[in-house]
């Protein structure tokens, strides 16, 4: 069987100061450390993981070895930042769609919607953590599965919510509906070009259109 | 940038004698080609078509590296027989909804059920071909590409079918629906456990319950 491999992916941030964040990769958008973590993410994306050696990494961003290894010591650590980034992207999502004030049916429109858009706005992210889960998965980052299911029980909460509103049908399962909301948006990681007649929004509101109204005339 | 791979995934059959089909498959399942192909796929999918070699493989079926490799040369032409498999499993999963005798909407019904239930059945092989993108896109396997297309423009046309015959909404958009229809299914790559208390076709019964009904009240 393959080791397990060696380095440990963070699995905890650092102090508070150094830790990346959506906020902070947001707001310095262009700075080195941004555009080498897009660089990385855009190259594991379309050659694997595997197949990505620092140096391709440095050559896309412009630096050498030295200059590369001065910000980050490693593509693992490279991954690991992507895997934080995605998992806290997801959470803000969800986090949003919570403090809305509306009903539950709004909340799960505003979920498809805004979860599409988180994908669609992010898409080298969320293909390489979706594409790389065995490396993921063999590695000490114990905080995943649980902010995956920590999410996954969020919109199921939500889909509680709208059936004890009377708003949703009874038949509906709650972690079954869960899984077909994630699914038909999740599964644009894989389709999703941005050249495409329709935007995020647009399809994420068409999805909600099929799924609350039903197909059939 | 990685170098292409050296090696050819095989794009077209060898001559029909040789050639893995899917029939072939399901009919000679504990043979001992069958036994190795089922344990790469279940290595690879776990570990990464990158971390896995030879010997694990041969590890997993009981043969040494001489007696594996009288059987397949390589775990490349392994993942490309995965691939090949996946492509016919589609293709007749989409083949017996089309040669239904039935509305275009029971159709669209079967079709989700039956992706399902095919998915399920052959998780490892679906997972592999989905988590190995990068790797299967790089090589020489043209034929991928132009089945999944078919693929989807079949399903895409039982959608205009069925809006044709008045029974799907007129604003439905059938490629959107197409994308739909085909995440909400092909997600269970990821989460479905043949431990779960709902089978595959009583999943896909409840998907299609949804977006065909809608889930509103």
């Amino acid at each position: 069987m393959p080791a397990k491999p060696k380095m440990r992916l963070r699995s905890h941030a650092p102090s508070q100061d150094e830790s990346l964040t959506v906020e902070r990769y947001l707001m310095y958008r262009s700075n080195v450390a941004n555009r080498i973590l897009d660089a990385a993410a855009a190259l594991f994306r379309k050659h694997g993981f595997a197949n990505v050696r620092m140096q391709d990494i440095g050559l896309a961003v412009g630096l050498s070895k030295a200059g590369l290894y001065h910000h980050c010591p490693s593509k693992e650590e490279l991954l690991a930042d992507i895997v934080r980034l995605c998992g806290e992207l997801l959470t803000i999502q969800l986090l949003s769609v919570q403090a809305l004030s509306a009903s539950p049916k709004e909340k799960l429109k505003a979920f498809v919607v805004s979860r599409m858009e988180t994908i669609a706005s992010h898409q080298d992210f969320f293909t390489v953590i979706w594409q790389e889960r065995p490396f993921i998965n063999r590695s000490d980052f114990t905080d995943i599965a649980k902010r995956a299911e920590a999410y996954r029980g969020g919109v199921r909460q939500i889909i509680k919510e709208a059936k004890n509103a009377g708003e949703i049908s009874a038949s509906v399962d709650p972690h079954l509906l869960m899984l077909a909301l994630d699914g038909m948006t999740g599964w644009a990681y894989l389709w999703y070009r941005g050249s495409g007649e329709d935007n995020p929004t647009q399809i994420g509101r068409a999805f909600w259109d099929y799924i609350s109204q039903g197909i059939l005339k």
